[in-house]
């Protein structure tokens, strides 16, 4: 459209501008900023995100100023284009791995070699043969052949036992037969696949001889390389749009009857022997169950920051936007108030805040017991491989990692759901403007949104939990239990079982702490109460696990926060007052959780019924209050670039009014279009053929 | 792209059908699903629905094929040639308000005449003076002008009193000249004025020799009537994406000293005497006032509906979607269970199916009153008129609206709310596919999430609520309260307050509603000591204000609801079998609010912590699996047609899998895209001039 007139190029905000109210929000505050930052991220990390940055801003195709207009094909062309782009980076800058990952990050949107660059690769690296790696992992890694990780079908997701697609040994010319016998076998949701991939590892019910060995991984090219066109007896297409995630080209796939090599079964862990066509087991795929303890825990760490960047969005504009004057206010005031000092905006923003920094701590916490464990594993199996004894000796590594994948699948769950959630009260919390595409928050939770279904459905895995701690309340019930955290805090229970709780929750942070493993403790017995003695159906008791999967969790968060403001690490890295802050930032996070969820610390015994008042109306509003005047440099301290967030409303400059208006007035190609606005003129429909019959 | 193959055209989902397995659904049921359907609609309305939808079928305009997939452009265009083709239907077959209306619904999306065909024609009839319905609303009326209502700012949304466009009276030539003297009093957000209107009604506030007179209504003409091109010192355009809505062309506004002749201002109310240029105001604006209470009447109805899309679709859906066997189950059991039968979807939909119900019956309650209402004051109006006395005749008719008024802002906030939010459950209940566009949910949910900001923000409402209720707390106190509800569940809490309570809520379907009455009251009474006594600044009552104004509304829903169920109407026009299943929705509904809010009910006294164990462990379970064998009736009772669904997981036939298929790979313009999938080749990415400059 035609540039903006001078008189509206001439035209200001009214009343003080946002950049003089962020700096007034700066000054008032003592928060070191960059301290914090270093504290959450290392200064090499942070060195590293600024170096890429440069790098990205620099590339036309990086430009995000279209994102929000484009269309789906618009938009997952770009993508692809910047995919290609980065990987052509990568090769000449000489990247690692978590260079690129940053650079991703940094771009923010899922693109067409997503799957290719994570599951794909990691797939046959683990699951491939050495002559599988040559074959097809050295390839894929010089992008010489694209793929996809093709799991999930139709009809099945969760439940990968019972995918339908089967791939049938045949034992005459020692090949594989790959097929979809229903329309429900269709593959599905597969990223990179629906235009991108010309390869796709495909989990296939294995079968010989007529009898299912149950679903192995097999690589199948699925796309010629040179056309790109399906191969024959292929149907392989785009899924459709999704809420979010569209500039990925989530694909559908069936095969009819496809013949594959026997090479193409990824036969580290299992193959089919060609000469007697049998059934071969060899080593162990733990490592893989490890794999997936690893993803979920650095999900939980990105939840925090995933969360952060709606945060940062909505405190800033909150300390931008101004409505009303103050109710109590002499009625000669005219001045409007900012909204960050409503305290139902507080309420709604700065446990959120809170939220960002535990799960963040929590996250890191996470990954540092799994390396641990990793260590100890490797550690005992070379010792027993030395010592030539057998595997019981790796125990201890195997005990942890069995608390530690429960942690993983319950914190998982908890983390993306209050990230996700999160997201959608900051986009609120910003009023009419956070519907605009503009605030930057609607598409950034609509692409998240996904991660609380993968790698676990997050109801599903509070199952998970529930087995987990209902195992350990029958170890500690029968006096031999293992020596993990999660038996300890359920003997502390049971030995006080005549004694009951008396948690100081408002005046002591360490009894905060215990009245939430008080209060998991409580309903893992009640559980095991329900399960063991009462003998009641497990689908009658999957809203009680879920309960207790979600008690468990927010424990463990309440848990890693505590002990990472505890830490050496945290006292000399962050001056007095910013550790103090972030106290108050735990106890905030604490108490409004457990307020929220009041009547089952009630129920419990952990807490009085007037500890839950006083913690809803004088200890959460007291830390409103005091957390209040430092939430600019709190969410300063994420250190998100502008680039990065691409939203008006939480410039770091505060130039939000005249950014919405610049994007719509000069970026906005709808204004282009210009209409006959009667209904007697000739109705401006196109026919379209792809349009079905009515 | 090219049309599926023979092999795939003759794929068929696994094992029992979509259509099978929705029929034995609706064979293990006996509701009446028709007469549940007339309950809710009456019959009139329903013959209208179908014979209106017979006609829009027709119609290839409408064909919704492509709604999912095209681009914001092109989406624009289509829904203004839909509104230009509904214009000429309605002259055509000379349809009414109603059938105009029911023809939108039926289409779901927001059209461009959508705010020209509401607050344009409306505030014309309603403000304006016969002389300007001659001169603007006549030729409103035949779509000769094209307007939109523009008082939303940049800067300004609820605080009306803030905006800063201006008019300021000329007395030499009895003109105003409207000016935008900042960015921030940009017109902003308004519907239809981006692309489509050549008028507004432009809110500004009125200036008279330098004072200020508030915000006013002035008929603007901004675009020119055969190019369409704006018109001098006028600068407006579509403000860009949003979150949803995006078929609407909400729109900026900016002037730089336009002026526009005396009769712009609309003068039903106020005026500028021509002549003395002293500001008159004349009349009561108090229908107005009535005007706002009907529209939220009509929100917390809508409300209902719009929630029971979402839980049709996921609740048929749910029937249809099998995953894992039951755990208690043999091992030999193959079958996989519908998703319906675990308690942790269940106790997801089933209260949210309640909802629907309670909602509706609310809605229709309060529209009843207030039509009571209008006919008691324009009775006593008449009368008084006759007999020649003043205003104070009215007050029986004033004194319910005030009551009325606050009940729709607390209700307004609580409906759609628990609509929107619970369109997102409904969602996530159906999994992955959820989170496909084809779900049906995604789209409805974005589209409806502005109804949580406008016709007042949800959480700016819950103070008018909490005054009303204060003000009433304080004539209950003083001896002398008006007689409404609102005073009578306020008295009867105090006359008992040196005995308590004793409610039989899992025993007694009063006792139950009487029990929410009894939180209400307390925190009223709490909310007033709090006020009135400790003098607590009103900003640090802002949260206990939205929880009570919550409780007082969830109240009226369970009261509403439960009184709908005791008529006799729905006594004459349902079987004994459907109303006892209603009656199992108003106690699922009441119960669960009643765990969910645990804390206060026990605080308040109402109930014993036993009695909310109960709820949640005893009652709410054994609701659930009694209500579980109608579900897929009960949705059915809301009779929504496939066509206004649009949605795969919803069908009515249960031909989920094979429609998810069909629209992939039948209908998705993206699979027609052959890309070149390496990092070597060309970058696809092509050079856009809209780019911002780097």
């Amino acid at each position: 459209m035609a540039p903006n007139p001078d008189w509206v190029k001439a035209l200001k905000p009214s009343g003080p501008q946002g950049s003089e109210l962020l700096q007034a929000e700066r000054a008032k505050s003592n928060v070191a900023v960059e301290k914090l930052t270093e504290l959450l991220f290392t200064r090499e990390i942070i060195e590293r995100k600024h170096r890429i940055l440069e790098i990205l801003k620099n590339e036309k195709v990086f430009d995000k100023s279209q994102n929000y207009f484009a269309g789906r094909i618009d938009r997952f062309e770009t993508a692809l284009a910047r995919a290609k782009t980065l990987a052509n980076i990568k090769a000449k800058h000489n990247w690692t791995l978590e260079d690129y990952r940053t650079a991703s990050e940094l771009i923010s949107e899922p693109g067409p070699y997503g799957l290719h660059d994570s599951m794909f690769l990691i797939t046959l690296r683990e699951q491939g043969t050495p002559e599988q790696h040559e074959l097809y992992l050295k390839k894929a890694e010089k992008y010489e052949i694209i793929g996809c990780y093709a799991q999930t079908e139709l009809g099945h997701g969760s439940n990968v036992r019972g995918l339908e697609t089967t791939a049938t040994w045949n034992s005459a010319d020692k090949t594989f037969t790959i097929h979809s016998p229903y329309l429900t076998a269709s593959k599905w949701w597969i990223g990179s696949l629906g235009r991108t991939a010309n390869h796709a590892v495909v989990m296939a019910q294995l079968v010989i001889d007529g009898k299912s060995y149950g679903p192995h991984p097999f690589v199948v090219q699925i796309r010629d390389l040179k056309t790109h066109k399906p191969l024959e007896n292929v149907h392989v297409g785009d899924i459709g749009p999704k809420f979010g995630y569209n500039t990925m080209d989530n694909g559908f796939l069936l095969f009819n009857k496809v013949k594959v090599p026997h090479n193409s079964m990824l036969a580290r862990f299992s193959r089919v022997d060609p000469q007697t066509g049998k059934y071969v087991r060899q080593g162990s795929p733990s490592l893989i169950y490890g794999t997936l303890t690893w993803v979920r825990s650095t999900i939980v760490m990105q939840a925090g920051g995933v969360l952060a960047r709606g945060v940062t969005i909505a405190t800033r504009y909150s300390a931008i936007r101004r409505q009303f004057q103050d109710r109590d206010a002499p009625e000669t005031e005219t001045t409007e108030n900012p909204v960050l000092n409503y305290t139902m905006v507080q309420v709604r923003l700065l446990p959120l805040l809170a939220a960002t920094f535990a799960l963040h701590f929590t996250g890191k916490a996470m990954m540092n017991l799994y390396a641990e464990n990793q260590k100890i594993m490797s550690q005992s199996a070379a010792d027993s491989s030395q010592r030539g004894t057998g595997p019981e000796e790796t125990r201890s590594g195997s005990d942890l990692l069995a608390d530690l994948h429960a942690t993983s699948c319950g914190l998982k769950a908890l983390a993306s759901t209050t990230a996700a959630e999160g997201l959608e009260v900051c986009r609120r919390a910003c009023g009419g403007h956070g519907y605009s595409s503009f605030s930057g928050i609607g598409t950034w939770y609509a692409d998240y949104l996904p991660t609380t279904t993968w790698e676990g459905d997050n109801y599903m895995l509070t199952q998970q939990v529930a087995r987990y701690l209902l195992k350990s309340a029958r170890h500690v019930l029968s006096g031999k239990p293992p020596n993990n955290n999660t038996t300890t805090i359920l003997s502390t229970f049971l030995s006080r079982s005549d004694m009951g709780a008396a948690f100081d929750v408002l005046g002591s942070d360490s009894d905060l702490v215990s009245a939430f493993a008080w209060r998991t403790a409580f309903l893992t017995f009640e559980a095991a109460k329900h399960r063991d003695e009462q003998k009641k159906p497990w689908n009658d008791l999957l809203v009680d696990f879920y309960r207790l999967s979600k008690a468990h969790s927010q424990y463990l968060v309440v848990k890693s926060f505590y002990e990472a403001l505890e830490s050496d690490e945290t006292k000399t890295k962050v001056d007095e007052p910013t550790l103090k802050l972030l106290k108050k930032l735990f106890r905030l996070y604490a108490m409004h959780t457990l307020e929220q969820e009041g009547s089952e610390f009630f129920a419990s015994g952990a807490v009085t019924v007037r500890q839950i008042t006083l913690a809803r109306t004088v200890a959460v509003m007291k830390l409103l209050k005091e957390i209040r005047p430092h939430a600019v440099r709190l969410v300063d301290a994420w250190d998100f670039d502008d680039w990065l967030l691409d939203s008006s409303l939480g410039r770091s400059d505060g130039k939000v009014y005249e950014d919405m208006f610049y994007r719509a007035s000069e970026l906005n190609p709808l204004n282009e279009v210009v209409v006959d606005p009667y209904p007697g003129s000739k109705v401006l429909f196109k026919e379209d053929p792809r349009r079905s019959k009515l």
